[in-house]
């Protein structure tokens, strides 16, 4: 019998904040950094679980605690039972008696779950020798349900119904896979966008992207009006009427200023408006919703639960949203998540980018087009082309769009030379 | 020029697992802790900042880690300039662009920043000799609104509307004082009501409670909705028609099903029903509110911070709220949510317990009395008789009223022995 033999997690950090990649108008100089986890078995198959949790810098060492803090729940735990019951180990995780207070079910301990519940996933895929989308796809419905923690969700969300959305996605899936292999799944790219550059490189970077394949591109605003104004105008000039602009205020105004700045950036068509406000406040983006129509709102990336994209849905307070590979606890929880959007018919739009997020994310969506939503020609996934030479499976972006993933897991593992060099603070990178 | 020299967090623990006091029906089995915070300086006046951020136990290291990770923001900072503005120091905390990912103003990261402003305001209050409660109190109108950060509030509260409720309770403000001296302040009691008890124990306490003067008790339900149509009913019995009954479910049920087993409740004039659901569920407690009438519903001690406030009384989905001292962003974020209630209308009940809890919070509720809502007999504040002789100026309940703290500080520090006994896992109580 195999078992967990180390919870490993570590602190590893690249030196974004050297260049203006990433600035916006609440992180102006993110160190885009991962508290790294890989999960160690005694198994003979020599497979490990690797995962991450992402942050920006400071406070990476936190989170690394808090994937420690979480060993007692895992080490000596048997393998097979845990591939085996994906859902029953995320719970088990979620419901220490005692770390709960620290969330609950939020911030670096919720973060710190879903760390190590992607490693258990990461794992499962590898031994069954499948890309973590195809593993998910090929699951049956109702070993899908049966990875869905459905406390706090059946107001809105019951076992039943969601077994409803995944037998019925269950005809298809065969082309569905086929048609994803071939094609790739849509990205949209945040690369022209970034607050920190002049009007030339966006309008260069924005004409490059349509070159590359994008067919949405998105921009930061929020630190000037009468900059972004401008930007949107050059932007929309750049790409034509037929490229979607979609626009990022990463949680800058109260719900008041949000109504009135937005309102001067309708004429531009945007496709939609991403974190106007708090991601806590689910009646302000509702309020925001109304105050700006028809441009559409978005919000995700810092949303913390499935609570709270439960209540964004069931107010109607967004259009669209997007998920987190690595803010929820783990691929159980981004399937509540995206159960609830197909519940709703709200599409999604995956925020990546940082370090690690495009590789997690992409499994997330593709599982989505071929098991629950059946649908990814009306949305797409966010590129940044940031960091990938650091992973062992790096995204594949062809033609704006990226390549499914081949290789078995969730394409989390770093390169060893990766983690040796940004280890923080005695890696080469920073001790220099 | 006095300097902030060092910033300590210290690991403590009670082992208050090993008896049932504090069961309930989330957490059965809590070790009542402190993330305890010490801001020493270089003044000539001796005096050092205590706050301390409560857990149940494990994860008491990741809090002292966060806390740690403030160092920075902190360490090294003129004395004057931080007591001076205390909402500056607040804000500054908040804003670090980096370690903001990690919640933004949730969890770990945003409890460990309220450690160490309720820290800096027991440091300040001390500079002044004063009660922290007093300290509040005696500010002028402008210096409290200056306390509070408004962003993502104005749609709800603006600066002006706090004013103007800080303005209307300055008339009465001394014979308030005097009142709070001579009275002291309503208190209720949990310790009849947690679930690992007997009938024959609940009966004796409750009792007990009612003989000690007390006007509210509250019992945990949850469990099993036939043992507590029994406890209820038991309860009422013993108390009688003019002692309210309150009871919590600490987050136990879905919406449904929380209607369904409050229903069985009502007949025993439940004074209010807390934390019926998940604390993110701001729509879920309006329908439960909703589905339960009369029966008043409350939340608040997990609410994470003045957003989710905000939108539990802009939805109607609470007749009543708890704050805690520990869990949002210290005394100006506790501050902004007595705020947001005056101007809602809405009663506060402020939760303590654990270890600690009673000796914070009390000062809010006095200095809510005093100088924002100008009332206190409609409201009580939660005490339980746990741990405060670790205390060096424990609370001091008399005729079920806590009394007016009279030495300066925020009562937040703990006695030098019991410290050294209760560090984990080192001190004498957890080594042995």
């Amino acid at each position: 019998m195999a078992r967990i033999i180390g919870l490993e997690a570590l602190d590893v950090r690249f030196p974004t904040s050297r260049r203006l990649d990433g600035s916006d108008a609440m992180n102006p100089d993110p160190d885009y950094s991962a508290a790294y986890v890989v999960l160690r078995t005694d198994a003979d198959d020599g497979f490990a679980g690797h995962g991450l949790v992402f942050t920006i810098g400071r406070g990476n060492d936190v989170q690394t605690a808090a994937i420690h803090a979480l060993s007692h729940l895992v080490v000596g735990r048997d393998v097979d039972e845990i591939v085996a019951d994906l859902g029953a180990f995320a719970r088990s995780l979620s419901a220490d008696s005692q770390l709960r207070w620290l969330g609950p079910e939020k911030g670096v301990i919720h973060m710190a779950i879903g760390g190590v519940i992607n490693a258990a996933w990461d794992l499962a895929a590898r031994r069954a020798g499948k890309p973590l989308w195809r593993f998910i796809a090929e699951m049956s419905s109702e070993q899908i349900v049966a990875q869905i923690d459905f406390r706090y969700l059946t107001d809105a969300l019951t076992p039943e119904e969601a077994f409803g959305i995944l037998k019925r996605a269950e005809s298809g899936k065969a082309a569905r896979i086929a048609e994803l292999i071939e094609k790739g799944y849509p990205a949209y790219t945040t690369s022209p966008g970034w607050l920190g550059y002049s009007d030339e490189k966006l309008e260069r970077l924005a004409k490059q992207a349509v070159a590359d394949g994008f067919r949405t591109i998105k921009l930061k605003v929020g630190a000037n009006v009468e900059d972004d104004v401008r930007r949107c105008r050059l932007a929309r000039a750049t790409v034509g009427r037929d490229i979607a602009i979609a626009i990022d205020a990463n949680q800058r105004w109260d719900v008041g200023p949000a109504i009135a700045w937005l309102r001067r950036l309708v004429e531009f068509d945007i496709a939609w408006i991403e974190e106007p406000t708090s991601p806590d406040d689910v009646l302000g983006h509702a309020a925001i919703r109304k105050g700006v129509a028809p441009m559409p709102v978005s919000t995700g990336e810092h949303t913390h639960n499935r609570v709270m994209f439960k209540q964004l849905l069931q107010a109607q307070a967004v259009d669209l949203i997007q998920i987190d590979a690595a803010r929820v606890g783990g691929v159980n929880e981004n399937l509540a998540i995206l159960m609830l959007a197909a519940k709703f018919g709200v599409r999604v739009f995956p925020h990546a980018g940082g370090v690690g997020l495009c590789e997690l994310v992409q499994h997330l969506a593709m599982a989505d087009f071929v098991a629950i939503s059946g649908r990814m020609e009306d949305r797409a996934i966010e590129f940044v082309d940031h960091l990938h030479e650091h992973f062992v499976d790096p995204v594949r972006i062809r033609c704006g769009r990226y390549l499914a993933p081949s290789a078995p897991g969730m394409s989390a593992q770093m390169k060893e030379t990766s983690i040796r060099e940004h280890r923080f603070p005695g890696g080469a990178v920073w001790s220099q």
